[in-house]
């Protein structure tokens, strides 16, 4: 995996559109390109061309013309990569695409593994772990409070949060071990207060960061919110009311395609997904109903969980599927939303019925809506807002969106609880600062300061190829 | 339509990828550009930057930075529209993309329509009409023989040879006319037989420029291939073994997705695209079945049809749906190769039986093969290739592809018919004068020399957003 000598080709672009680029990386990207590309003025000598400038040419495969291109150079280390850097502009069609990766594979190039030029980057020292992963969350980004976390990742905040803390344990254990070094002679070098408080400090913020990590996962992969209800209470028109405003955004950018994107909605800069559950029946039974499992996987799945019922439908039917739900979600951390929808056309006057033959428990909540004609859905996206902390994210506070680094924090938080137990029960010196290097390791791990190839082998492995 | 005091931006990169481009072009790009855009060099002015250069900086709406991105710099007239261009390489984001066009658009641009910095590029005179519908034939191409034509045609062969037919014309038309300004003293300056041998010359060239239209057709929209045969006889094994290369290379590069990409294979340069035809009986009486109607309309627009026979099956099974083809394909201008599949299997020797059996048409062939094992498919591969004039791809003729050409040549041939008509008859130099600007007239409308808002949007219309 580490390669390094190597130079490197991908696409950076996708299939469609109007053109592609092809980026190239390593000591002989240059002389490699020098081989293929012919610059339109004959004057210009393409391998004295300075950094950061274009050239207008052609790439030639023997006799014939591939196609005519615009190559941008970088040169090391003033690149992405740190190294030397072509990126070719091409017309976007595969055929001249695969041609031109061809070519630069036969003249000394090879294919980029996925993630390679990243992975460069961080081993030039052009950015470090946290940040190199914060470029896939990037470009993964559909929602401004994704972005957000991203880019301030990206752009080492995040690291030097890390970093903050990993420098008060080096302190911290640079005196436990002066202690160590002196052990026989009994010294108490290092004020064990002054520990205790070094300790406290960073365990705080390492459990503020582990906690915030249930937040950024939903910012990062969508809030999931199921969406129950008995059939025709209009839950196909809700959700296609909720989604009207974003599907109109998503064909603004030609060739986008994703899958079951009728199921993602932006709202207010946080990205839901909203998981229809059809076929739930108007008895109590839910829990028996074999049939019904996938419903019961999605509800416990969601953060939020809408229920749809129609004022006109019998307050029985409705009950059913609320004792059902409210025993499924029963002790978790789970919204609940019972939406009492065609209020358009409750000719009766059963919205207060239902009011007052159901109390309402702790996370729940009823609203009065009309999926046909609008009414009511600007207060339904107002209450989805509130249940997600979005002041957190709009403050400057960091928030772990990583599984990876949540992980690390954890393992930190679990040896400074010890060295914290420690401390207090006066333990010895040797056996606190195993601790300590353990919870320094898991916060080098993080940015990278220290890694292994397997880390980075799985970190890399799940970027794209041209990234 | 045709603005051209607007400053235009689009994405010029389809979703997905690892990078984006988004495109801006007119008087106004660079200052819409300074406006969003911070270099990261302080000390760098962005307005003052020459073309052909790049700079690395920040997008920035409001107090947010959108993303670290790379920004091209293209001056007047040295463009690809040939106004000043700045091209934004971003990450691929879709929100980071739909921000910074958002960013764009409220700074001055406005949305390009599709195809409208290739319209300014011919309105520019960076290049003619055909050259610029050549560019989004290019993008499309799929095969070798699509890229090439598209190339030749981008870099302005079909324009010269067009623009060589027309100097001749108005050369003929100079002569005529100038008869007709002293027509009433009956002088005839233009020698009839000089005349004649320019018009017949021009004729030549169009009409073998029509003819080839026929071969650019269906290399540019791939060859239709239909596979017919009865149930069993090993269609799909055969289809899926024909396109095992082919699907391999579209792997190759992410994100590439196209419809039904199972069908379609390049063989020796050429395109085709496969049409598999199940449901065909083993009977006779193929023509009055309702229920595969389909079929014949797939046989119809085929150029080449493969019947594939299992060789253990009866010969009446096959001379059933050989005879349905035959009549359904007699007269017209297509081949027909019967495929004896299974001969790994062939115990009883029945190879021998088929062979006597029918005796072969004009236009038929009959090849031996086992799709399961591979045994005859090189062959097959090379009796395809071989259905198709390639050799007139290799060499450097002009081929027409564009309907829009084919259409006005075919005009330009039926023009100078009579022309040629009036000049035997000795018809009026009037009335010759008159067929001869119509010739004129409809080669001016190909290279664009001749144009109307209605040619050019209908042109560029069927373009993508960003070319």
């Amino acid at each position: 995996m580490l390669r390094t000598e190597e130079t490197i080709c991908a696409p950076a672009t996708s299939g469609g559109g109007a053109i592609a680029v092809i980026r190239i990386s390593g000591a002989q990207s240059i002389a490699i390109c020098d081989r293929i590309f012919f610059p339109s003025e004959r004057r210009i000598k393409f391998t004295e061309q300075q950094g950061y400038t274009i050239v207008y040419g052609e790439i030639h495969s023997g006799d014939d013309i591939v196609d005519d291109v615009l190559v941008s150079i970088f040169r090391a280390p003033h690149s992405y990569t740190g190294e030397d850097s072509i990126e070719i502009s091409c017309h976007a069609s595969r055929y001249i695409q695969q041609n031109i990766l061809k070519l630069l594979i036969k003249n000394g190039a090879v294919p980029a593994n996925p993630g390679e030029f990243t992975m460069r980057a961080f081993l030039n020292g052009k950015m470090d772990l946290s940040q190199a992963e914060a470029v896939a969350d990037l470009i993964a980004s559909e929602s401004e409070a994704a972005h957000k976390i991203a880019i301030s990742q990206m752009r080492g905040e995040f690291s030097d949060e890390i970093r903050i803390l990993r420098a008060d344990l080096l302190h911290f254990a640079s005196l436990i071990e002066l202690e160590l070094d002196f052990g026989e002679e009994d010294v108490e070098f290092a004020d064990r207060v002054k520990l205790l408080e070094i300790v406290e400090k960073v365990l705080t913020v390492t459990r503020e960061l582990t906690s915030s990590f249930s937040l950024g996962n939903v910012i990062k992969n969508g809030v999931p919110v199921a969406i129950v209800g008995n059939t025709n209470t209009g839950k196909s028109t809700l959700l296609n009311n909720l989604l009207k405003e974003e599907k109109a955004i998503v064909t603004e950018i030609p060739g986008t395609t994703r899958d079951s994107i009728e199921d993602i909605a932006v709202i207010d800069g946080i990205q839901y997904r909203f998981i229809d559950t059809a076929g739930l029946r108007d008895t109590g039974d839910i829990i028996e109903n074999i049939g019904i499992k996938k419903t019961h996987e999605k509800i416990t799945a969601a953060s939020l969980i809408m229920l749809v019922a129609d004022v006109n439908e019998g307050i029985t039917a409705l009950t059913g599927v609320l004792n059902g739900v409210r025993s499924q979600i029963a002790g978790k951390d789970k919204k609940l939303f019972i939406l009492l929808n065609k209020i358009d056309n409750d000719i009766s006057g059963q919205r207060n019925d239902f009011k007052n033959a159901i109390s309402l428990q702790k996370g729940e909540s009823m609203l009065l809506i009309s999926a046909k004609t609008g009414e009511g859905l600007d207060e339904l996206r107002e209450a989805i807002s509130s249940t997600i902390e979005s002041d957190k994210i709009i403050s400057e506070s960091v928030i772990v969106t990583n599984i990876r680094h949540y992980r690390a924090l954890s393992q930190v938080t679990e040896s400074l609880k010890r060295v914290k137990e420690g401390l207090e029960n006066n333990l010895q010196e040797d056996l606190i600062a195993i601790d300590i290097r353990h919870a320094i390791h898991y916060l080098g791990e993080i940015t990278g300061e220290i890694t292994t190839d397997e880390i980075l082998g799985n970190i890399f492995r799940n970027f794209c190829i041209g990234k």
